[in-house]
């Protein structure tokens, strides 16, 4: 069973050098993006500094588009000119992309060297800087080349987003909902608190994630529980050209295969307008006027192709609880149509 | 204790789709380089397709310039393309370089699929195919990106080395009489007589490679042995410019690396002279006459700054036993010079 350290603390972005100081490295590689580097970088550097590491810094645009072979590239060629080695440390100061990005090159450069995630968006505290899941999109596709490359540990300071854009942080809010669906029912009291309760919310989902995780790394059965709301999401988000975010697709997903799998008769237990309730009052939109469901469903058609087997959907069962359902694809078309 | 599958039997190739089988791959994609695949690849593909599989091929340059980012990236969309995922299975049809860079594709693509090491030339026979290293060269420097990744079984067909030529035939050599040297001194006797025992040489290599990597995947220690010669042999290597082979590279590495361990009293063994002998009856001409040892000198000392520590050789005991042992820079220069 797989241990991930995570450590949420207001404030540990200025201690990450006394954190780092008992894995011994040389010296010290910061990826991050140019918006969270004008905010964050030069502190992080210098908590890093103060403890004597030699500091390289890599800054790319932000945007999912920066997750991409270049940059793969163009980082593992400045870290060799730098002089690292399976020594030295990488950290991931940022969201998703530099998560993934970073995590990625680390994974690969001279074999794996270890790298540190910082993230500093809700969505990547909540979940993609947990769970060891690392990689870029190719020209071909999204997330296609990658690694599972867990980090030595996870450092997470929530004083950092109070910087973050009011529709980024959603993002990470319709995560939290997720796991109120597939693992603490409470979770979707608590998500309606979230200005007051942040630092609980957090906690609480890194636990969720970190558990499930560490049952089931390689996504062979529980992990994907995670995947709630998410075949659907991934189609919307993909159809929109990745115009509709992640969050909003992920909300949108969850509404859609909830009230889908209870109208099929395939659940007793009806959590659609539960999800729908909580999700409205976090301020998502969930407009389904311009949906078109027929293209949704060929979509999902295609990448079930893709995969060469049937399709698991995640089925509301009761309050926190779910079950994988491998489901044929008639049942899809149903459940959409 | 990691446990590689190494099947060795003449006549093999044509055998590939029924050891596939056990696996149940839908897709299976070859990679091969030009060279490999004029001889090899119609039978492999047929020997593949007669057992159903759907087959993709994808054909690279000869040489050692192919491990490089742009194939790696080509490959990874290719597969995306055609539709492959994690159940199917690539294969690495050829030397070292298509070993490499498989694998190190197959690690990568949808975060890793199985792959299989079907090596063509002696050196990957010997070596190279056994013990997961996989990589490509950065324009900054050889196999400074990769992973440790496992085949699934490694098919050894030793009939294809009669349409080896004859000093790619001897690359393999060098590090077989390296066997003898750090585990078992009989190979010092068999390898003379590689034309008729080539069967028992491949197999008692690959063992010996298989149990020291079995016992040491991540090269903390006891994989540290199979670095004997390298140290003098990649200098060479790379002062050359590439243009002395690797196999005559570690071959001289390990005349003077033993002579100069032996002159400078680490050591009563005194194996120097058993290599030199061995290694000319081989064939190996080991010139010396442009060795520049202050460059040489000068160029590992580059490298172990990157390395951040001292150094470590490997230095012969008694026939058959190395010991690891770290020395100073100061110990490499007396020992060249």
């Amino acid at each position: 069973m797989m241990e991930e350290r995570i450590i949420i603390e207001r404030g540990s972005l200025n201690r990450l050098g006394s954190y780092l100081k008992e894995y011994n490295p040389k010296k010290v590689g910061i990826v991050t993006d140019s918006n969270v580097g004008r905010l964050y970088l030069a502190g992080a550097v210098k908590a890093l500094e103060e403890n004597g590491f030699s500091v390289f810094t890599h800054v790319i645009e932000p945007g999912d588009l920066s997750k991409n072979i270049d940059n793969y590239n163009l980082i593992l060629c400045e870290l060799s000119k730098e002089g690292f080695t399976r020594k030295d440390i990488l950290i991931a100061l940022g969201g998703g992309v530099t998560g993934d990005l970073t995590g990625f090159v680390a994974g690969c450069f001279m074999r794996g060297i270890p790298y540190v995630q910082v993230p500093t968006t809700l969505l990547s505290m909540v979940d993609s800087s947990i769970g060891g899941k690392t990689g870029i999109n190719l020209k071909t596709g999204k997330n296609l080349a990658g690694l599972f490359h867990f980090p030595l540990f996870t450092l997470m300071d929530p004083s950092v987003l109070k910087t973050l854009p009011e529709n980024t942080y959603r993002e990470g809010l319709s995560e939290v909902v997720k796991y109120g669906i597939i693992k603490e029912h409470e979770m979707l009291k608590l998500v309606k608190d979230y200005k007051e309760k942040e630092d609980e919310i957090i906690k609480r989902s890194a636990s969720i994630k970190t558990l499930i995780v560490s049952r089931d790394a390689f996504e062979k059965d529980e992990r994907m529980l995670l995947n709630f709301g998410h075949t659907v999401g991934h189609a919307l988000e993909a159809l929109s050209g990745y115009s509709i975010s992640h969050g909003d697709s992920v909300a949108l997903g969850m509404v859609i295969e909830a009230e889908g799998l209870y109208n099929l008769g395939l659940t007793d237990y009806n959590a659609g307008p539960l999800i729908r309730d909580t999700l409205r009052t976090l301020g998502f939109s969930l407009k389904t006027d311009t949906l078109d469901k027929k293209s949704l469903y060929k979509f999902i058609e295609s990448d079930k192709k893709r995969a060469g087997d049937g399709i698991t959907l995640i089925v509301p069962q009761s309050p926190g609880v779910c079950r994988l359902e491998k489901v044929t694809m008639d049942t899809v078309k149903k459940l959409l149509v």
